[in-house]
This record gives structure tokens, C-alpha cells and sequence, in this order.
């Protein structure tokens, strides 16, 4: 199996496009259609509920972008039965020739960092995510499990660097020895993306970087030439597509962004709730999808890829 | 129910000594009484034998110390069949007497995050767990659903403060504004401490900190007298009871020490390989709690407890 960092680059060149369609399943979002009579719902309802709605939007998303992001938290919300229906979705992704980057920001320390890696990362794993969210609080020795069992097994690893959320300035824009902790994280990250990289120049380390802070986007992309970046904040968090224009590289790759609720309830929102509503919640999944994408390429080097 | 703060001072109390026993089933760790026959084994099997093996354990320990610490890494290792049995051992310690510390290290942004701290907290959760450690990279805003929902549920968190493991230096160490990282999140933590202190006088945000740097665990006591501390690092870690002693207030209170490995599996190392063997693995267990507690009770204030 290629490099992950390849996967992703020729998933990336194949669509055209570095759509990340986030899998962020909301009990209270989800289309009646799916939850049989007006609740309460238990979890195991609730779980079934979440799979089909993720198998739904699999099989509108996967002919158009490389890749999904399921968000380990909504599942795990429903206790066991939820976590069953994330294998089930991250399964049902990659049969459908998708990658999987899993949202699970997880971390500690060494060994038990190692069983994170272990049980998550790799066809051979229960989990089988392609990649993985990891935290850097813990420091390198805590990372450095995620990065042998990702090379190991051809898989990728995205480490939290400047986050989209208004209170991570709180840690992360904090200065230490004249630069902000997250570009101590930066730097870690990209040294050990540049020792990873494949063919395509990138690193099986990536980063995760707001669309919220373009402007820290920039200062990244230019310190980070090997580094892949998740660019999370996309749409409902207000990122636009001029703000992500600077995550990727001249050529249009080095960079895939995220969007979760803008396309996954993309039937609660106008312009879609007006042209499809409930519904043909579908249809409004694959429009937003498509315009999405329409917005990537124009607004930003992604543009280059087709 | 009261306060979790009220909850763990009252059985560290009862039992007059603050240990927290770490549930970190390895399956290479494991006595192979557990196992039938010599493998490779699958994740159902190995998942039903951590449960069967943290049951027992459980068993033993109940009715010596205040709480346990399923350690998620271990459990999600093995996919849905692990987590249907961690969240078995959480209820089996529960019905014996156990408060339950879930060691997750999670988080992500804010509303996320309420995904994470509703699923895992409180006893109409799926996960039940009374309370559960968390990570701060994120900053305040991802720490706050896990605040609000531990004060609603009289539940607690423990915030990564100063980790154990080597690499943790890496961003904790760093100094920004004139003091290290970890004591800007040690300001953070001890004001929502104090904001939510019970009757004990400590508050439902505690802080893990790590038996390794005593001379830190000593500065952070003084600045946080609200503040529960998990103390992890004793034994395996090189951590000794002189080297927590600092944890404590002056009358034994405010500090829970973890120790895993050097419980669960004392029968692999001495004194207990000798005396007990594999076949006799609870009873090493239990020998390995009651050496920990008279150690604590005889060097640091834990001993002013009973």
C-alpha cells in the first residue's frame, strides 16, 4: 500500500477537489425520516439512526471528494452501541473507495498512546481509520507511537496545531521563547513530515489548522512545506473559500478542508432548505457538496487540480 | 447526590487512604487463566477477557480503596467489543461501591465537546462515569461543556495539568508571560476549582499532575488549594510515596494516587511473582493495594486520614 500522504494526494488529483466531508451525526439534526416515531430515542435507536444517515451521505459523497471525517464524539455519545455504528461507517467508507480521517483528537502518554495507534490506524485494526486526530499537549513521546504505527502501516496522522475555536488562542497564541506555542507544535510536526515524506513531497504528519486564522494559515504553509494541513472551520464556523486560499501549496495540493454541518444538514439551511427541505435531504447533501467544490476552485489554488 | 468533590473526599475518607487503581488491561500482560488457549486472539475474546480480568480485579479492591481508573486507550484498542466491555467494567465497579474515573484524555471545540462530556458523564449517560480526564490544548471553551455537564450531573473532570511521561516538558515547560504552560492552565483549573468547591472545600475540576516532578506537584499544591489532584506516575513511573507526599493538604486531603501496572499485574514482578505466581494473581493484587496504601499512609499526610 502507497504512502498515506500519497493516498491522499492522488485521491485529492482523482476528484479534483480537497474536500473533507465531516460525518458529525446530531440526534436532533437528523432528518425524521430516520428515527422511527417522536422520540425519546435510546442509543441503540439512536445508533441505527446515525449509521444509516452516515451510509447515506457516503454514497452521495464518494463519486465527488477524497475523503470523510467522522467525529468520534457523536458516536461515542451513545455509549457502545454508538461506537459500533462508527466501525460500521468507517467500513462503509473505505468499500466505497473513500479514505477516512478519524476525529478523535486522542492522546496520552507513550505506551498507552501505542494502543490508541494500534487499535485505530490500519486495515489490520479494528477501527481502520487511513488517519487519525492526536493532541499534542502530552509532548513528542506521546505523538511518537501515532507516527511509528502510521508509517508502519501506510497510514497518517494529523496533529492539533492551531485549532478554529475562539478559546484555543488561550494555550496555543501564548509566546514562548519569542514564538507561539503552536508554532512549537509546528515545528515538531513539519520535522517529522519532512522525515516521512513520499512521493508527492508530503509527510505522513500533518497538521490541523483553522480556517478561521487565515492569516496564521499563511505563516504555517510557508514554515510547513511538507506538512498536509486538515483545515477544519470551513461554513458554519465562518471560514470562507478566499480564507483557506493559503493552506495549500502553489500547485493546489498540500491541503484538504473540512465541512460537517454545512453539508451534512445542509437541508436545514438556505439556499437548500428552500430547493430540496427534508425531504430530498440527500439531493441538499450533494448540492452543497457541489458548490463547495465549485467554491474551492474558485477561490483558491485547488483551482490548479483538475 | 452530592457533589463529586463531597463524593471522593467522602471515600478517600471511608477508606482512609486516596488510592486509585488504574484498570489498563494488556493483552500480552494478561494471567492466561483469562485466555483460552495460547491465540493469536481475536477482539471479542481479548475484550471479554479484560472484562472478566478488570471484574476481578475490581472484586478485590473494592473494599480497600475509593476509586478505579479504566484507562479507554486499552478498551478502544479492540474495537466495539471493547468498548462494550469497558463500559461493563464502569458499571461493575459502580454497583461495587467504586467511584469511577474514566481516563480518556478527551476533547475537541465546544460543542463537541458537549458530545463527549454528555455521553461520558453521570449516571444517565451510556458511559456512566463519574468523572473523566481531559486535555487542554484546546483552551477554555472546549473545557467548559465538560465543567457545565460535570455541575449538572455531580460529576468531576481532571484537566491534564503536568503529565508524567518525559515528553511532556516538550509545550508544558515552556514559558510564556513569565511562568511555564502548565501553570497557565494550573490558573485556569484552580479558578473553576474554587468557583465550584463543595463542602470539602474542593472543586469538580481537578487536575492531573504527574508523581514524577515533585518539586512541581509541591508549587502546584500551594497555588491550588481547590483542587483535586490526580497523581499518576507512582511505581512503574519511578514515582515513590515521599515523592507525592507534596499532593496532599496538611489533613491528608485533596490528592488521589493512580498505580496500574504495579497492582493489576503485581504477580509478574516481585515481591508478589514469588509469593503469589500467576495462578494466584488476585492475591498479588491485593497484597500490591494494601503495601501501596501503608506506604501512603506512612509517608506523606494520607496518613492522618484514618
Amino acid at each position: 500500500m502507497a504512502a498515506f500522504a500519497d493516498r491522499l494526494d492522488a485521491a485529492v488529483v482523482r476528484h479534483a477537489n480537497p474536500v473533507l466531508v465531516g460525518l458529525d451525526p446530531r440526534a436532533d439534526l437528523l432528518p425524521e425520516s430516520l428515527l422511527t416515531g417522536p422520540g425519546p430515542h435510546g442509543p441503540q435507536e439512536l445508533a441505527a439512526a446515525y449509521g444509516r444517515f452516515c451510509r447515506a451521505i457516503i454514497d452521495v459523497v464518494a463519486p465527488c471528494v477524497p475523503a470523510v471525517k467522522p467525529q468520534a464524539a457523536f458516536f461515542e455519545e451513545l455509549g457502545p452501541a454508538g461506537m459500533a455504528a462508527l466501525a460500521d461507517v468507517i467500513n462503509h467508507a473505505q468499500e466505497m473507495g473513500l479514505l477516512v480521517i478519524l476525529d478523535g483528537k486522542r492522546n496520552d502518554i507513550g505506551s498507552t498512546a501505542g494502543a490508541y495507534a494500534r487499535g485505530l490506524l490500519g486495515p489490520g485494526s479494528p477501527w481502520r481509520a487511513d488517519a487519525l486526530t492526536v493532541s499534542p499537549y502530552l509532548g513528542d513521546d506521546s505523538l511518537r507511537p501515532f507516527i511509528d504505527v502510521a508509517s508502519q502501516r501506510a497510514c497518517g496522522v494529523f496533529v492539533l496545531v492551531k485549532t478554529s475555536n475562539p478559546g484555543g488562542r488561550m494555550l496555543q497564541d501564548l509566546v514562548a521563547e519569542g514564538r507561539p506555542i503552536y508554532r512549537h507544535v509546528a515545528a515538531y510536526v513539519e520535522s517529522e513530515a519532512a522525515r516521512t515524506q513520499g512521493e508527492c513531497g508530503y509527510g505522513l504528519v500533518g497538521a490541523v489548522v483553522g480556517a478561521t486564522y487565515p492569516q496564521q494559515l499563511a505563516e504555517l504553509r510557508a514554515e510547513m512545506p511538507h506538512t498536509w494541513f486538515l483545515v477544519p472551520g470551513y461554513g458554519s464556523q465562518g471560514g470562507t473559500a478566499k480564507d483557506v486560499a493559503a493552506a495549500f501549496d502553489g500547485r493546489g495540493h498540500g491541503a484538504i478542508v473540512n465541512n460537517s454541518r454545512g453539508i451534512i444538514f445542509a437541508y436545514r439551511d438556505e439556499p437548500y432548505a428552500g430547493r430540496f427541505g427534508v425531504a430530498r435531504w440527500e439531493a441538499a447533501v450533494e448540492a452543497a457538496t457541489r458548490d463547495m467544490i465549485d467554491r474551492l476552485r474558485a477561490d483558491t489554488p485547488a483551482g490548479r487540480l483538475g
